[in-house]
């Protein structure tokens, strides 16, 4: 995040406009750009100079706000993708369960649109470095694209291959996979973590959470083994009103930890 | 952490001793100490200088790992207390929902045990910095020994102050607030978050909810606020008996976000 | 259910077709007509004197099977209806709460579209009651009609009256109470139940329920008051990639179950 | 139930006495009979010819309710039992699932300590029946006498047969499983089910799900296979400091449901 844009809004800062709950917008603020909704038009031109947080009168007279996009806002609205499994429900629970923090080596097999790979980047910061394997050249464009609008792509090594083949890094810290068949990279992933470094499998189905346990335990070099789900309910903010939200997503994938320690 | 904690186990070292899922042991490695157990005796001698992730036989014979502690290991195994109320599925939630990350200036208002503290301190990084309030000093104290513990101790400001009289920081990036009567702390909290930040409240009754959402609406100076719970389901890690455990923690508390914005 | 509706479908006998997952369409059997759907058509006359469970081809060649509808299909598929808030996960739970059985008098509050009264009069058999409160004429008549279809009817006195104006019967053994404001009705509804008998209130919002567990500890005639969220996980039917849906109804409403006891 | 134990306590007539939320007892009423407890004892001769739902002092001048047990509160009081898988909350969705009514003819196989068939026979009435069966002794014997006490054994036909090796009865309405390898009854099942007629499964194992349904797809003779879990969530009764119990059961098993069609 450049200085400027921690109060500020100025020529190139990223901005959420927030019309209403369903209206959600981020641009990167441009003198003489204009954002349109179907509830009014803003004119970049007002809000440059201006402080986050500052309230907004569209074309139409309707108010807005202008906030500074966190990451969950990028996931929700700003990023380009092509498929999204894990949730910032997910996310959270993976950073407690690798003890994430700044200045880490991480490793991640399978990119997707570079969410998750934000989430790691954000959390390791510049002295930290994210390697992350993807087999698809697409998703590799878009998480670059992704990355880059958000300001972290200088702390993420991208790559395009197949970690099955093999992992170049060594020194791992802390890994997220979220690949189908996540027993055929145990034996390279086992080699390049640190010893007691943990890793976390992202995985959708029943199935391959058991075949993933049995490979684990076959394999002899892994402890602390354990399958969770993370389920988030969101309620209705209302004081007067209070209750959960009718729907809600109740599966994304359950997550499996377990970390090297050395074989038996 | 010290470099030498990284690898190899060494003076001083914080070390986790997992023997069986239920027995499972932090210390700091001494020379010449003893780890008793029910299950046979460790003798430090015996893991110093060894790597973390070894394999290392109790006086009985029986085989046991020593591991690095993570946070999550210190919450369960390592850390004094008198109460526990926010779980590691909350603090993955709230490091997303706050966008938390190196260098911010955080201010807890509630401490307990320190829990919380040690998470966003340990997110923060050298750069960073916690603030916490509390008013209880007896929680100031096992918070200081938990926090010197793990090493976290130089991020943190602990102040032995009531919130509700005031609050001396300024330019405050997020907020975690775990204190029965969150709204009479709002408008001081309001003045010293930066415009734009967030706050997540930690509230564990209903009726605490509905009184929060009420006071934030009357306030004016707050948007996107969403209320949650998080459940975590855990399963048995058995690839050919999977299945959830029986009972789990079904209730802690519901976490409310906020963000500043210019009053209406 | 008449004796013929039992194994073979004959004329005027209800038929649930199932030509896949989204596909399902309840109806009585004719002679001469017909079952349309974007998949093929159905002749009546293909399916009468056939054995419910039977295969039947549509005019398109595709396979469909044909059932005896059960009130859950009837649910789904064949009610009328203008709002719909209990579920099927919440009924059984009242049945159990409740102690439902043959030749209970049950007396229900708030009819909708009659499918909780349904459920209520499937159990009480044709020896029990289910007497139904409904301020709402066009609701009356949608119940009446839903009942009729399902031949449960006779079992049912639909009465287009304001509970909260007094209730007329006397002896009830069970009660469900599905309206906004049931803190209105306790005192008709302690005056009819039978000494010991329990009643379950349906509740969509926190703020209703507070209001109604303050209202029954006032009154002084109620014991084993219990809140309950009933939350009902489907799974994806493969043995093969077995997993959770995706979404699913997180909320439909609170249930509240009292016992009517001697006044203090 | 016998007439006379519908509104006022006679000789023999079972009570539920509920001192506070964890003292609770269910007995039948004898002359000259006493109720100990560590709050003080209840003289049976104090209730005798009292309406259900009436307060009473015990020896120690504590107040008390005497209340007429539900199928529920014996489940959590008055049952010998050896072990408890199937929980209220999944009986009441199997209730719904199977369309569960009066007259049904029901078979179930796995007693245990016969709640779940004291369920089933309570909702079949007397004009229905349960074919229950069981392949230990010990169960047969404490399912009789449990069945007994609550006037339900005449409705039950208890086997002590193991099902894999055949079923007896026909023109079976709905069935309940609770084995650990249904798979090995399926085609004995499909002979006896009327169809379709519905059965539901009770499998505490992921495993054991997707061994079902793989081996109801083989069998070719099965529609509508849908798997469920069901989540009860409790909350502390006080409308002033609503909120969650802390821990709750969070798995019992999974309930699969399937329904009778002709073979492919």
């Amino acid at each position: 995040m450049r200085e400027c844009c921690i109060d500020i809004i100025c020529e190139g800062c990223p901005v959420l406009l927030v019309i209403d709950e369903r209206r959600r917008f981020i641009f990167q603020a441009r003198r003489g750009a204009v954002q349109g909704s179907d509830k009014g038009v803003l004119r970049h031109d007002d809000i440059l100079g201006k402080e986050y947080g500052s309230r907004v009168k569209l074309s139409s007279g309707i108010e807005a706000v202008v906030l500074r996009p966190r990451l969950m806002d990028y996931m929700e609205r700003g990023f380009r993708r092509k498929t999204q499994v894990i949730y910032p429900k997910d996310h959270g629970l993976i950073i407690m369960l690798l003890d994430l923090k700044p200045g880490m080596r991480v490793l991640e097999i399978g990119v997707g649109s570079g969410f998750t790979t934000a989430v790691l980047a954000q959390i390791v910061g510049d002295e930290g470095r994210v390697y992350s394997y993807e087999v698809r050249k697409d998703n590799i464009e878009i998480a670059k694209k992704n990355l880059e609008k958000i300001g972290l792509a200088n702390r993420v090594v991208l790559k395009h291959r197949d970690a099955r083949l093999g992992i170049d890094e060594e020194a791992i810290d802390a890994a997220v996979i979220d690949m189908p068949d996540p027993w055929a990279v145990l034996h390279h992933l086992y080699r390049v973590l640190r010893p007691s470094a943990g890793a976390v499998f992202f995985l959708p189905a029943v199935n391959q959470v058991q075949r993933l346990l049995l490979a684990l335990g076959l394999h002899g070099g892994w402890v602390g083994t354990s399958v969770y789900e993370v389920l988030l309910r969101g309620y209705e903010p209302r004081g007067d009103a209070l209750r959960p939200y009718t729907t809600m997503i109740a599966h994304t994938g359950y997550l499996v930890y377990a970390r090297k320690v050395h074989m038996r």
